[in-house]
């Protein structure tokens, strides 16, 4: 399990690199990682690019179909209601995340989408994995970005 | 108003001929579309491809940006947690949508993402633009699909 998770480390401290916001996610399935991606949306300019859809969308490119069945996806911080939707959509399997998103969380914090038992696909839900670590790129981030503000 | 509608009407009677379920959307700014598209998920085989996140992923192209300051989304059917999340991201003004989606609708039916106080940015949303035709064509898409496998 920390194996993934830290992979997806590695993804969001690519993302700390380009200035983005360092949030990563990897897809892994039968073991195997067949997708990683990290938040693009400054780079790329698109509002959408946030790591677990450009992970999704790659995983389905991958398996050659949009369902991802049999697929976990690792994600460093908790997606939003916008990742949390195209989770369930996408039919992942698992959802393992590492910190919360008071701000912004939609499994768990604001929403709870991926366990809303009116959706047609409620993907299982690990909370906490290497949580501190994933906590700790997004806090750096943040403080960097305010001392150069200064 | 109605005006955008039929053309993201005419968006989704595209997606109908391709055998998609029928939901279009564009994206107006300053009176002009300056991005226009139709559900994807079965043609480009991602799950990510509803109508509302290639229109605004168009959008933010065309801008050169991702915040879509100043644009108004007008959409067939009511966005689902995913499209009301990259709504709400991209900055959209002003949401138009015709038909009620109870089964997934994220602007009203199952939840309210775009009018969720805690989240950093509210647009305004109209709800029922249109509502009869863009009900209809989805009704017709389901019909056809329940006939085409008996």
């Amino acid at each position: 399990m920390n194996e993934y998770m830290e992979a997806a480390l590695e993804e969001a401290k690519i993302a700390f690199d380009l200035g983005e916001v360092p949030v990563g996610a990897v897809v892994v399935r039968g073991g195997e990682i067949i997708a990683r991606a990290h938040n693009m949306t400054e780079t790329i300019k698109d509002p959408t690019a946030h790591a677990e859809v450009l992970a999704i969308r790659e995983a389905a490119r991958a398996l050659g179909g949009w369902r991802l069945i049999g697929c976990d996806l690792y994600v460093t911080m908790e997606p939003c209601s916008m990742c949390a939707g195209a989770i369930v959509w996408s039919r992942v399997e698992r959802l393992f995340y590492g910190a919360r998103d008071p701000k912004a969380g939609a499994v768990g914090s604001l929403f709870d989408i991926p366990g809303d038992s009116r959706l047609n696909h409620n993907p299982e839900v690990v909370v906490g994995v290497m949580e501190e670590e994933c906590s700790a790129i997004v806090k750096d981030f943040f403080r960097e970005l305010r001392i150069r503000k200064r």
